[in-house]
């Protein structure tokens, strides 16, 4: 079936020639050879194939490429896959999801030599053969089947891959992320993103085997094509048939996980598509998702048990330990104790207040400060560590705080320091209470209270991963979650000189601080948890107002025109039952379990920062008969 | 804690004033009291509640309303719900999604009875009581919990219902469809939609089982975001921040799971969202959900299979019998029996060809046609159904040709007839063969073949619902699946004078009919597959075309533009393994399992068959900001 022709002595070469033929001449032969075989291969003694495994079933192999171990030792088999090594005529590597399996070319079977010749990289055969052990010291033991090797018996091409194939699966020389997303469709077969890929179906499955199985929830699918939300300004909107009316994409399912437990749903959840059309960051895509959980008759401890549980049971056992309950800490302690609401708790350092401890008058002196008596100081101790506070780390601290903390003074400084400057600041109380000795490493930030602790809780950070790439272990192994509690309800926003919610119009305010509600309300708490793992928030909900007089009163004091949002009103007034509820970000946790910083390692197909799909070019200009189809037109700004 | 008040002798009125009186003033006080119970309600404790059920799991209650049972009897429990009776100062009903229980004031507490007649209906209840069994006589067979009632020792008020609530949850005098579609958060509690979205979850839960532990697939989430397709005429579009640059919304995850294949992840799954903006239908949503699968190296015999055991393993009891595997009928087939490639099989009736028995001549004659020689003549015998061809129905069917079929002569007519047209056509052979006897009905039907199938396919159809509307039995009980195969690769569209797709671009040709791609293409059959169940096509897939030659040449035989799909063309070069996949429409499954044929009932917010979303209003104006953001303008056709 195959050309004859002349067989060079650089096999490499010879096979990239041989391809170029193949393909100029013989691709309709070819082609017709693999439409018979997916016609065929299987057929009616499928239908008696039992006692197969798993991933085998109904398809034409008999094994994967993983799985052929020393006691499947003369067994006959059929395995698919592609074409990873091909060596002197003899040897060649089939590889598939599951492992790779080397196949030898028996030498009298000059047919078959004359084929693996003919054959590029990453094409697609299916082989037939007897399952051998290897020679002794022939044995491989970096792979899985590396005990046997299988010798053919017939090999056919299922599809030959083109000599111009961007790039090859290799763990050397790697196309650039911008390649490897043009051609996502080769890249998804590095080991890695198989391993992220599959482990995030197992993970998910396991979570929903918790909430179906353990607990009785009920999985709903709730309408993505939606109504813009009075704080939208961020969603995407689809323009519809009818003049002038369009969809939003939703944010979350938040109105109607909401709405279902007025509906007497009371135990939902969903992995939510969710969509928003925000500024370009490393770790945003512009459409991800949440398992979206909500539930009736609960409050903050009975969502944060749920969430204990239901990570404890689907917790991959590759991705280190996991200890319930997590701890629990305010939203105030987390800025006091780590400067952020964040906390990365495998850091130990923690801030140190020492206002009370410094004399004020000596301090704006010395740092020549103008007199604020609303001023904090606030300490982070870095012992034994001074060796690495080089001038190029300090540089890139000392930026950070100009850039985004202008009005906060810092002084970073070894221990000790002579200088008169330090010597008046860091007196005996404030050497004691920091616990100081020679050899360490001090900032100290004064400046608005948290402003002070946010620019510490950043330098802490920042010196924490110097250290790390300086091979100072500072992270301990462990998984460190906790929940922060107690955030406030509100913040001011200064330039429109108005109130905004910290999270959403829905967060039932604090029973306790009810009474602050109208008079004081940036004192007033929301009853909001967010779940904090490895300092990257993972996961936030609230339980939510149930009461229509009280989510009104939230919307006027938020100016959000209630007209909006009437059937959120005339739900909560219809038998709403008290409700609360979480979303975890299962792009976020699915980068920490699987031990990733980029987000891109675990979607299949994600877009680049800008929104971009560099394989298919999405998004793309549309015709004008589609415009006016939709009653839109383009204007340049 | 609630008002005291003039208790009248009607205690519906009654407690409709008390509660206005009750909403008017004391909404401030109730508000806090509802906050704190849901601050407060489980609190510590229920870190220690152990042996409690799936359902109960982190909430306050300690049984549903549908859970108490004799064996309970003795027992305090806390029950939470929807308030559903109020009889006599004495008696309530609570429900929830799990049933109802009804509890009992004692007579002696007074401050109870008052607070029932404050009660409006669907309000929200929490009791602490204790499980009494019921006198001899009350019990009430037609109820889960029946056997027993609940003393109540004390009752909180968590929400109260809104006098103008529009509808409660009764059997009777039932909300129209767009009334409860507005309310749909209160539809959603009537025990049909309860339990058809709870058998969805079930079902959908099992079938990923299914998939995931007994045969290896991996649950892949593919971008909904995506640039359009060249036949996409009825895609959603939507906006970037980018001028002139648009996503499409995906009509179904087909290119990114091919891709999947071409990245090594040999089995795919996923519960997709689904989008195609077409022309309004009773059975169609703008979004909706299909089981999605594909598999490499596979054959059609593989996914049948597979598809087979996974309805098996998933389908629940109470839909009846399902047996496996299911009956093949070729396309060709089916229309020469039935008249359709969608055969309900419920139906025992089938089509019988009579062209060759039939005088041509005669037939012109009697029925004044034109001479054709192309003329096909079918009939369809209902046995015994004479006293049922009606004028009514007689009617709507001849109105039913005079629509769709003005080309076929139709005749509908009892047996014997006497009439000389009758009973020229109507020999003796004719007779025998249709093996017509006195009471029978005939059709017989003559035109140009495939719309004189489809026209007793119709019949067929409504002929059978006419008799099941007069209670006549007809269908048969089971459920009756089978597989349509063979269908042919193309249609040709006169109008544009060119060839189209049955299905689309990416269907492997029957590797039989390769010889007639060039010359005579509408002869090619494609490898793709439909399952119908009852009538309905529940499903369909196909083995795709994973030789890139073959696949630029089905472009270029369709008119589509290779330059929009060249990431396709780019992937089968790359070494693209033979696959093929399948979808299952879960929304119209769903309504089959729920014995339902209105698919908002399978959905939980389903929009208005013109895609309008009652409840939020949904398509709604946009800011003329968010426009301007977005780079356009509405313009009027």
């Amino acid at each position: 079936m195959l050309r004859n022709c002349i067989v060079s002595k650089m096999p490499f070469f010879n096979f990239l020639f041989m391809n170029r033929l193949y393909h100029q001449k013989l691709i309709t032969k070819h082609s017709l050879m693999c439409i018979n075989y997916t016609h065929n291969l299987a057929g009616k003694q499928q239908r008696i194939k039992e006692n197969v495994q798993p991933v085998n079933k109904f398809v034409s192999r008999s094994h994967t490429c993983g799985e052929l171990r020393l006691q499947n030792v003369g067994e006959n088999v059929q395995l698919c896959g592609w074409l990873e090594f091909l060596r002197a005529d003899k040897f060649l590597v089939l590889r598939d999801s599951y492992g790779s399996t080397q196949f030898i070319i028996p030498t009298h079977r000059k047919d078959l030599q004359e084929m693996a010749r003919n054959l590029t990289f990453e094409s697609i055969l299916s082989i037939e053969g007897r399952v051998l052990k290897r020679p002794e010291g022939q044995k491989n033991k970096c792979m899985g089947t590396g005990d046997i090797e299988v010798e053919i018996k017939s090999l056919k091409v299922l599809n030959i891959a083109s000599l111009n194939i961007p790039f090859i699966i290799r763990d050397y020389n790697k196309a650039n992320e911008n390649v490897q997303m043009k051609y996502r469709y080769i890249s998804l077969r590095y080991p890695e993103l198989q391993k992220n890929l599959r482990l995030r179906s197992e993970v998910i499955m396991k979570m929903r085997e918790y909430l179906i199985k353990e607990c009785n929830f009920v999985d709903i699918e709730t309408p993505t094509l939606f109504k813009n939300t009075p704080e939208g300004a961020h969603e995407f909107i689809v323009p519809t048939k009818l003049l002038d009316q369009f969809y939003s994409l939703v944010q979350s399912p938040q109105q109607f996980k909401q709405l279902l437990m007025v509906g007497g749903f009371d135990r939902y959840f969903q992995v939510a598509r969710c969509y928003r059309n925000e500024k370009p960051r490393h770790d945003r895509q512009p459409e991800f998702t949440q398992l979206d959980i909500e539930m009736s008759f609960v409050d903050c401890e009975g969502i944060m048990m749920l969430i204990e549980n239901l990570l404890a049971y689907s917790w991959p056992q590759e991705s280190g330990e996991l200890t319930i309950p997590f701890k629990h800490l305010k939203y105030e302690d987390a800025m006091e104790l780590y400067g952020t609401d964040k906390p990365d708790l495998r850091i130990p350092q923690q801030l140190c207040r020492l206002t009370e401890l410094i004399d004020h008058s000596v301090l704006e002196q010395s740092l020549k400060m103008e007199q604020n008596e609303h001023r904090e100081v606030y300490a982070l101790v870095f012992s034994q560590k001074h060796d690495f506070l080089t001038k190029s780390i300090k540089d890139t601290i000392s930026e950070l705080q100009c850039t985004y903390f202008p009005s906060v003074k810092l002084i970073q400084t070894k221990i000790p320091n002579k200088s008169p400057v330090i010597t008046n600041i860091i007196d005996g109380n404030v050497q004691q209470k920091l616990n100081l000795k020679k050899g360490d490493v001090l900032f100290l930030a004064c400046g608005e209270k948290v402003n002070t602790q946010s620019l510490l809780g950043k330098v802490r950070l920042e010196f924490t991963k110097f250290l790390e790439s300086e091979d100072q272990e500072i992270f301990t192994s462990r998984n460190e979650l906790l929940w922060i509690t107690d955030f406030p309800l509100f913040s001011f926003n200064t330039e429109t000189n108005s109130l905004e919610t910290m999270h959403h119009p829905f967060t039932q305010p604090h029973p306790d601080d009810m009474q602050y509600l109208m008079n004081n309300p940036l004192k007033v708490r929301g009853l909001h948890y967010d779940l904090v793992m490895n300092g990257f928030e993972i996961a936030g909900g609230s339980i939510r107002i149930h009461d229509s007089k009280l989510q009104k009163q939230l919307f006027k004091m938020l100016n959000i025109d209630e007209t909006h949002l009437m059937h959120v009103l005339d739900a909560l007034e219809s038998g709403a039952p008290p409700h609360g509820g979480i979303a975890i970000g299962l792009d976020r946790l699915m980068c920490l379990l699987c031990n990733t910083k980029n987000i891109k390692d675990v979607i299949a197909f994600p877009k680049t920062t800008t929104g971009r799909d560099l394989m298919s070019g999405a998004p793309v200009p549309i015709s004008e008969e589609i415009k006016r189809f939709y009653n839109i037109q383009t204007v340049d700004k």
